[in-house]
Parts: structure tokens; sequence; C-alpha cells
């Protein structure tokens, strides 16, 4: 029987190439989604065709408001690139955190002990809760807090892309044939999916692409 | 100023002389409750009274589908205490790191860095998830999982009923002037927070007012 996993599934351009890069390793995936109150939605509805071309066994769209963050609150903007090593105001507290937590659950259930994770700590923003040595923390959490843990299991959340630039990303993605047009990393996405250009997360995906020398297929509003 | 803290609050017995004891050391509390699906979600008719009576400054119920098990899943029984040393069917997969998970999201938004949880390992069902070495793990995760961790705040996991008897709970929570009886624990409440007096939840909860000599206020339905 294939082994199954949980995969933490935005729709973005990480989270994607994570799907498939389970998918091509061989396990039967299942695709975790969280409506968090993040303003750029749009994600989500590109995520559900994602998964659809992807054929996971079952996707799952948690709705749970978070917040403390421009991704999320009305009176937070979010800026554009700003260029210095500053945790941006795009970090929403314990988000990853929750996210695993509600993973771990599913996975508990479901018998799977492999949590996929596109985290990355090369081209990305700071975000504590995407670093290896958190990564590390919380599959002992997991193994101290589930019956299976206690029955003898080991729960471990794969992140394949921590140490990838986004340009290696981006090649080994197309390696498996994503089509990256068809995914969402802005932050100020509009409610077609188009893209802003100009916020950390779209500063990134686009050096990502020039950088690998495959041409931006992104949509862009501005 | 007083110092902030959230109290995971289901409105049962323990989780509110859990927040009498904040209450009682000085800490300006916020309250946090699950919609998780759970069957006896007359707790939470409950908790809405009860935080009312302590004057929490803010309640939030935080809705979210979990499952796995007999206090969620329609296909899952809820038995009388079965007496044995096996973590019982009504353990739900990763529950306390969820609701954790959520309470530390929320703490970073207030600026608190105390989060109080009535977790116990004397008179409990065993659930792996309210031992000391997982909290303590909990505690070591926050720290790494935020942004406050990384500007060096420490997140601390207060259990102070881990250690004690059901007995010991109730002897202070009357101390701190609780009526237990707007408490409501069992797994099979009736919608109006009556108990059933079989289930693992109400069998601890029997025995601990009966060894501390105080009388049961619980209303039995059965």
């Amino acid at each position: 029987m294939q082994k199954k996993a949980i995969i933490l599934f935005s729709g973005g351009l990480d989270s994607t190439t994570c799907l498939a890069i389970a998918k091509s390793a061989g396990y039967s995936c299942y695709a975790l989604s969280f409506d968090y109150g993040q303003k750029h939605e749009a994600e989500l509805a590109h995520a559900k065709k994602l998964v659809q071309q992807f054929q996971v066994v079952e996707h799952r769209i948690v709705t749970m408001n978070l917040n403390g963050s421009a991704l999320t609150d009305q009176d937070k903007t979010v800026l554009d690139y700003q260029g210095d090593n500053k945790i941006p105001n795009t970090y929403v507290p314990a988000r990853n955190t929750v996210f695993l937590a509600v993973a771990l659950g599913w996975a508990e259930v479901l018998g799977a002990f492999d949590i996929f994770f596109g985290a990355n700590i090369v081209d990305y923003s700071g975000y504590p809760d995407c670093r290896p040595e958190y990564l590390r923390a919380f599959e002992k959490l997991a193994d101290l807090a589930t019956k299976a843990g206690v029955e003898g299991a080991h729960f471990k959340v794969h992140a394949p892309l921590i140490k990838m630039s986004k340009a290696e990303i981006i090649q080994e993605g197309v390696r498996l044939g994503i089509d990256y047009g068809m995914t969402v990393s802005c932050y100020r996405a509009d409610s077609d999916g188009r893209a802003c250009g100009k916020c950390d997360s779209c500063t990134y995906r686009k050096k990502g692409f020039s950088e690998a020398g495959v041409q931006d297929p992104t949509r862009y509003y501005a």
C-alpha cells in the first residue's frame, strides 16, 4: 500500500513544488489548505484547481481566523519588499504551528506519519517558523503529543525545499511538470490571482525565475 | 500593568479552576474556547456564563472541526469508564496541540507570554498531550516558532493542576469561590449540561468530590 502524506498546501510556488515532490516520491497525497482570513484569498481558488491536477486523495480547507499580520488585518498594509533583514509585518503569529498542529491531527487519524511543508530558509523573509530547528522541535512535540507517538511512531516533517534557492525550486518543479502559471504567491494578489510584482513574495519569486532561466509565467496586474 | 494570560477554557472543572488560579495570581485573563465538533457542546454554553462571572477581558470561541475521536465522530461511542490503563477512544488526535498553537498565536498578538492549561496527570485518562514532557516540548517550540521568541521572549505553559488529585483541585477551587455546579465535565452531557455520571470524565469528577468531602453539585440525568 502507498504511504500517505499530508501536504500543507497554499497553492503557492513552494507548496505546489512540495506536493509534486511528495507525489513523485510515491506518496498518496492529502492536501491541507487554510482559509485563515488572508487577504490574498485568490490562492485558495488556485489551490482547488491545482489539487485536481495532482489528483490528491482529499483536499481539506480549514477555515479559522488568524490575525496580527499585514496578511490578515485590515489596519496593516503589506509593504513592497524592503530588502532588510527584519521579519516583515507579513509574519502571522504562530501560523505554521497552527497549520502543522492541524496537519498532525489529520495525519494521526489517517495513520500517516509524513507531513510535507514547503518551508525555505534561502530566498525567504526570515520567518522563525520556517527554520530547521523549529521543524525538528515540532517533530519532537508530535511524537510526545500523540497516541501514535506513545505507541512508538515517529512523525516526520519533510521540508524538501528548505535549503534550495528559489531558482533551484523552480528548476525542480519544471522538471516535475508544474505549470507555475497556475500558482499564486503574491501577498497582494487580486481576486483573479494576478500578482503585484513588488511584495516580498513576488520579489523572491521573480528573482527565482530570472536566475533559473525560466520564463516567468506569472500574470502581473502592475 | 497587569500581565496578560491566555487560559484554555472548556468550561469544565479543571479549566475553570485554572482560570480562577490565573485570576487570583493577578493576571489579566483572556479565555480561549473551541467549538471543535464536540458532542458535549453544552460545555460551551456554560463556558460563556462562567467567563462573565470571572470577568475575563475577552472570551474567544474558535470554531474548527476536529475528528477521529468518540468525542466528535458520530460513528464512535463514548463508553462508560473502563478502569484500564489504555488511552480511551475519547482521545482527540492532536487536540491540545491545536489548542495551544491557537493560544500561542493569540498570546503573541496580545504581547502575552503566559498560557494556562488545566492539564492533569493524576486523575486523568492517560492522554499523551497532558504530560509535563509534552508541555515542556511545546514551550520550546513556542520560543522557536515566534518573532517574540526570536527576540528573546520565553513562553510559559502553566499547568498548575498537573500533579494535583481531583480532590485537591476541587478543594483549591472551593477556596477560590468556584461554584462547580456551573461547570460541565461530562463527555455525554445533555443539551442542558446535565451529566451521565458514568463516563471517564464523570467518574474522576465524582470521585474527586467524594474524596474532597465536598458535596457534588453536578446535575445528573441518569
